[in-house]
């Protein structure tokens, strides 16, 4: 799992972001219980990609969704349709458990991906932008924390 | 608590997208696996705020997050630092937890809490985007799921 994560993390320029170890994906993913859940493509019990995801939550819906973080197809197996079954397996899981929502992220620059999940039927949600805290300005900001 | 969810959705200009139930809320924070997890902020035994959050996980840094979805302060005590002390309450959640990262999404018209984040030294992931499938769509998509 850790290889397929640096191939995409190659992929979309932040390889050099990849601090991961297997001991940190075994603690999350293995455990009594798991922050999140992965699936692993495989064809002619070769591993072809994966899917990790987590359950997110919509206050205004009231009903978890269903949260991709990664999808990865190894790219000799680009373009024949295994990322849109694992697309699809993940929105059947979301139905099973009752979500109200399957969502994913995308880079801007990304446009087949783009092109792909529109023709899917999914909305961008231009208006929304992340933000993110982390390192020292995260330490900082929980040392303020009172009691 | 989903009195003030309707609060803010009223400020966010997204009142019509309120769709949860008491009972929503009740089976998904009050139950043995809860999705998410709630803090109310409460000044002289008056609840003047709520920041509703789950765990997310990164693949890179092989760690979760905290995923902040709402914070919410009612107007008449905002500018007096009760955002900033449940934020600041949550990174230090999210460091004792062993996150890596802290992170929230922001309506991107919503200037005066951008310069506020930034001041925490949050970053802002200009480069990502939200796609969501819900609704028929999603609905039309589980149903190619294979087995």
């Amino acid at each position: 799992m850790l290889g397929l994560i640096c191939e995409l993390a190659e992929y979309e320029k932040l390889g050099h972001e990849v601090v991961a170890t297997e001991s940190d994906l075994h603690a999350a993913l293995f455990c009594e219980k798991p922050v999140a859940e992965c699936i692993i493509a495989e064809l002619d019990n070769a591993v072809i990609g994966f899917a990790l995801f987590f359950h997110n939550f919509s206050t205004f819906v009231g009903k978890p969704g269903l949260y991709l973080e990664d999808l990865y197809v190894k790219p000799e197996f680009r373009g024949k349709g295994y990322g849109k079954k694992m697309l699809a397996h993940l929105a059947n899981l979301a139905v099973q458990r009752g979500c109200g929502r399957f969502e994913w992220a995308v880079l801007d620059w990304n446009a087949p991906a783009i092109r792909f999940y529109q023709s899917l039927g999914a909305q961008m949600m231009e208006t929304w932008k992340i933000n993110r805290l982390t390192g020292e300005a995260l330490l900082r900001l929980a040392a303020e924390a009172g009691d």
